[in-house]
């Protein structure tokens, strides 16, 4: 007890408070401040729970996609939230991402940091059923917040229709229901001026 | 497709979003603002991915512990999160959450309101192993961050380390070894003079 183990647990525990203060450009959806990493985290976890069946290879392992949800932004506290379409910031990402993942999920003993590391790479590499359905609802949960706030984050940064689909298509990938969803949530937002075509 | 099933799932994660705006009394580990209650749900529930096998009745059913961990405060977004050492706010604390919980869940399709209710229920009950260890976590936490942040909430409200210890003990039932961990930090921070004894 109090043991080098638990000291390590606890110094990770406290280090990915953190988590916190990385803010991401996405909006609440009443609009009054930028989400961060964690609430997003936890939002997704949610969404994980509730639309599971509507998952491509349903049924998807739920537990490991919660887990890999919970965990797939940590890195950002070392190497910081990339705005998708920010393609300057995106081209060494992988690269800032591993090395925070090793520094970060390395405080932890070893069997943990193992498990860590590599559910966060089976969210990156997004080839198993679980990985494409997680990542689909970290594409989907931006993309209501966008439609909950008239758009205000696209247009902010010069955003269009082409970028957004592009973008979000991979949502087909882990869950094609929700990607048809999205599409009229992207239709709408064009319809009404909020998104350029 | 697009059914009423998929429009009231949506419905209910947009009104989620509203607990990143439910601000719990504890701070942020670097002091800097108070923590949500949704930042705080993700928090707990690294914790237990982390510290499972601290769990008193170890193998817990780590599953249940998330989704419990995930919903148990969504009741807040009606009833508020009440200062676990504010007597006359926990005298009607169980009425104003359950009508919340009545409330909040039944945006859900049937099943799925059933299912995070009665998650909540247990998690309440702190009956089960789960619930216990859940429980116990929600308790920890906020003793680590008040130890971060040299007990400055315990001094606002004039909170005593008698207090702390009845408020904390509860953490035995769920996580002996996090319990003896906690008396240890308790103890530290009064003799650093964070905690009136």
């Amino acid at each position: 007890m109090h043991s080098d183990r638990l000291r390590s647990q606890i110094e990770f525990l406290l280090e990915i408070d953190k988590l916190k203060s990385i803010l991401r450009q996405t909006l609440l959806t009443d609009g009054r401040r930028r989400e961060n990493s964690a609430e997003h985290s936890w939002h997704l976890s949610i969404m994980a729970i509730l639309l599971a069946e509507y998952a491509k290879d349903h049924p998807v392992d739920l537990f490991r996609v919660l887990k890999m949800l919970l965990i797939h932004d940590l890195v950002e506290i070392d190497a910081g939230d990339t705005y998708c379409y920010d393609e300057a910031g995106n081209a060494d990402k992988a690269e800032r991402e591993e090395q925070a993942a090793k520094r970060i999920f390395g405080l932890l003993p070893d069997d943990q940091a193992a498990e860590f590391h590599h559910l966060w790479q089976e969210f990156e590499l997004r080839e198993t059923a679980e990985a494409k359905f997680a990542a689909a609802l970290d594409r989907l949960q931006p993309l209501l917040h966008n439609y909950q706030t008239d758009g205000r984050v696209w247009q902010k940064h010069g955003i269009n229709s082409h970028q957004v689909y592009s973008r979000n298509q991979s949502i087909e990938e882990g869950a094609p229901d929700l990607w048809q969803y999205a599409v009229r949530i992207i239709v709408d937002c064009i319809d009404r001026g909020w998104l350029a075509k």
